[in-house]
């Protein structure tokens, strides 16, 4: 049977990988890397130094693909947007079955490699759940939990995801920029391409930010919305001129 | 300056621990261990061999004190419970005030050890943020983000946190009896003594539980709420009986 490993790296400092991480990376014949074009000369990179510092004196291959493009412009409404990324989703289950298939040997031990933790905003899971349900190839696999973006975020700012007894919110900066969500006073905003943050000056937040959280590139913000919202947009607008992307995460704290 | 870690150790499984945690872990003078009554033969013998596998060849103290007994009665409506965990978390701050000003040299480095991620539903940074605040001892702090029980739950089941472009609310037990939130089909329960998913068996939602997740004690469930709902109440009692206590976390997926 063949098997697989989803494997946490952690949200971009090396030294957040997990022991588990390590040992099971030690194991793997095959590593599945997928350039997602989006992804980014610096990322490639490190993931390169990881695999040249754990995978291990035992001989692996790396099996690269191209990531399938979205249709981007497929993105106004929820429903359209929805579809449109199950629509990429299956095209990249396609490159993902076609790998496994061809590349690893049916007792060969395989893995993805994911930044941060496989079960937050990251479709690879989902991407494997649709690959067994086709049921044309067959394996196991196992997940290894990293560090999210978020716990690296939280970490860095020294705060809680929660305050006492009371719920916390993920959501995306797509859903923020329609309102507030109901019953919540504190969020966390993911994939936020719009600066959705800025739609609640009014409730005037505490809002904790950070971009390329883990990396040299680090940067922080921290402080009431009102005052460091333009603040944010600046260094994010700076930032991505000079890196050509960003990634970037926020927790929000009303009242 | 004194520098204080606050380490974020997993969810029970020691090889959770991050290669950040370990090399933090070795530049420690003093570790300060708090005995939470609550807390638990194994998870005291689990952390005394992480210590004794990491802690490295330097010399380290190790500090314990009593954790203080919380008001439990005060436990009925939602402000009294907040009102018993702050006055709760005060005593722990006199407790930890005084192990670090009487224990920790001027030029020492001390860490706290916590369960998971220091960022979710613990108290140690809120702690140490009103000891700072009294301003009687100054001193550095530094998080080392953890795998925390829900990534560890989420990694066991093979399943992410949110679904594509959805919110994921986390929320308590104590919320949940009160009702399903607004505006959120995918729930996180944590702290939940009194097996609050009972209350919407109607709904009927998919849930993903599991107790001592990453421990050699480890019990999932996975299924519709209303076909396991009576079998995780009998796992949880069962283990409870034989343990002594529980530490279980779910995710509800509704619709």
């Amino acid at each position: 049977m063949r098997n697989i490993y989803v494997i946490g790296m952690g949200s971009g400092d090396p030294d957040q990988l997990t022991l588990q991480a390590v040992k099971a990376m030690r194991r793997v014949d095959v590593f599945f890397l997928l350039d997602k074009g989006e992804e980014k000369a610096d990322l490639l990179r490190l993931r390169h130094e990881i695999l040249a510092e754990h995978a291990g004196d035992r001989p692996y291959r790396l099996v690269e693909a191209r990531d399938p493009d979205r249709d981007r412009d497929r993105g106004a409404g929820t429903a359209a947007y929805t579809e449109a990324v199950e629509d990429w989703r299956s095209r990249r289950a396609d490159v993902y079955e076609r790998m496994i298939t061809d590349e690893l040997p049916e007792d060969g031990t395989g893995a993805f490699l994911v930044w941060g933790d496989p079960a937050l905003y990251d479709s690879t899971l989902g991407i494997l759940e649709e690959i067994l349900q086709r049921g044309r190839v067959a394996f196991d696999h196992e997940v290894i939990p990293g560090i999210s973006s978020v716990s690296a975020l939280l970490a860095r700012h020294r705060t809680g995801l929660n305050r006492v007894a009371r719920p916390v919110q993920f959501t995306t900066g797509r859903r923020l920029a329609q309102g507030w969500p109901e019953g919540v006073d504190d969020l966390v905003v993911m994939l936020d391409a719009q600066q959705a943050y800025r739609h609640h000056l009014g409730e005037d937040p505490v809002i904790h930010w950070g971009a390329y959280v883990g990396t040299p590139d680090e940067i922080l913000v921290s402080g009431r919305l009102s005052e460091v919202a333009d603040r944010i947009s600046e260094l994010r607008a700076e930032a991505r001129e000079r890196k050509g992307w960003i990634m970037d995460t926020y927790l929000l704290r009303r009242g």
